[in-house]
């Protein structure tokens, strides 16, 4: 048996996505690398799963330096099946990205990227999210490679504590140093835009805007990001909140 | 204005589900309900959002102790258009089920249930979501009742600490009691059954057990649902893990 890394990437915005090529590019020579990306994309998504749906697999040809497949799911389906039916055994790192767009703050919570970390963090793989604050189809990721390099590495030689994952999100341009950093709270103003349809009914399309609600937190992802630094968030799947179970279980066990 | 509360409630099995109605029964004396909920199920949508479709919201007639819409997307979705578009104000509280099936354990991340919990903790609106031991569509649900009017009242008079929502889950049967819990850590297993189409291609299907992966762990909710107690688990939206922050960043950051 080869004891080389086996090392999974997917993503939320497709197999197509320069994100996902940038991202196989820059950790080819750490290991066999196979993709298991959606086949469309899956912006939003979240921990989404397909429940009454059949799901298939894809080979997809071209890919010069990995294995590739598609699965007609979500990044979480995608996830599951790689370990059910691609993989030749456990993967030794899970990696999703580079996706087009901030999941900084809150956005981890419907980010289809860090649905599939979360994921495989769940199951004991060290697991890490690479976001870029730009939604551009186009967008440059050169800046990126060295810091991709330098937190892949780490993390396949020695690991992460457990039950922990990485969210890292990239600003854009030239960066000045990376911090490790907690999520900045926010919510997302003006949700929608509101249109009449030709029949003169109304519907809602979601758009929106972050509104960050700790701007001058220096221990926050958005803060350092708007300097140019790299965040890295270490995030937990279990939101159990152990803390409070003390002051809940007095008002409730005693009610 | 009437100083009545405004109760906002959703779900994942969608508006025909028994256990929405059953939850608007129980809390219809304590304010104004509205129901917003999906138009057709959406299990296993996590904190799923719709990025790229038109949503549509439409008014069902024949709830009668509550104002009833439909959108056509999913549990998060459900809450963001009636913060936006249906209520008269800002809720004092968000209610979700109950759901037919299990949030117990790791559940919760993949729960649309509980994707409508989380969106609505994260804007500061007192948030539960309320889950039953059984897939069946008949579920009964007559013991659940004097738990949800006494978790309800309390948190409509009281709150909930900030930025915390609950998880309460029933198991079936008459309740022994109430017990505030950490979610039991576990995994699934046998996740797909495979099948060959007509054309002898493969397709899979998500299916799978639950493994609790500490059953003796009695600070669970899973430990105490197998001994029919009502589990509640405070849950935090934010998954960053500031206790393992030092440890990453002198890795990290000194690289």
């Amino acid at each position: 048996m080869s004891d080389k890394k086996i090392i999974l990437i997917t993503n939320d915005d497709s197999i197509e996505a320069r994100g996902i090529h940038f991202l196989v590019d820059c950790v080819k020579d750490m290991g066999d690398v196979y993709v298991v990306a959606p086949e469309s994309p899956q912006s939003g998504q979240s921990s989404a799963m397909s429940v009454n749906k059949p799901l298939r697999i894809k080979e997809i040809a071209g890919y010069a330096s990995a294995k590739a497949f598609t699965v007609n799911g979500t990044p979480v389906d995608c996830v599951k099946l790689a370990l059910h039916a691609i993989l030749p055994r456990r993967p030794d790192i899970l990696l999703s990205g580079i996706n087009h767009g901030s999941n900084a703050g809150n956005c981890i919570i419907y980010s289809g990227t860090m649905g599939a970390v979360l994921e495989t963090c769940m199951l004991g793989i060290p697991s890490i999210g690479y976001s870029y604050l730009s939604h551009s189809p186009s967008a440059d990721f050169t800046y990126t490679k060295p810091y991709i390099e330098l937190i892949t590495r780490e993390v396949i030689n020695n690991g992460l504590p457990k039950d922990i994952c990485l969210n890292v999100n990239f600003p854009k341009g030239e960066l000045k140093g990376l911090k490790v950093l907690r999520a900045a709270h926010g919510h997302w103003s003006e949700e929608y835009k509101e249109y009449i349809d030709p029949h003169g009914k109304p519907f809602y399309w979601l758009t929106g805007a972050f509104v960050n609600e700790e701007p001058d937190a220096d221990d926050t992802d958005h803060y350092w990001l708007s300097r140019s630094y790299v965040s890295v968030v270490p995030s937990r799947p279990d939101q159990s909140a152990i803390d409070t179970i003390p002051e809940i279980s007095e008002k409730l066990e005693k009610a």
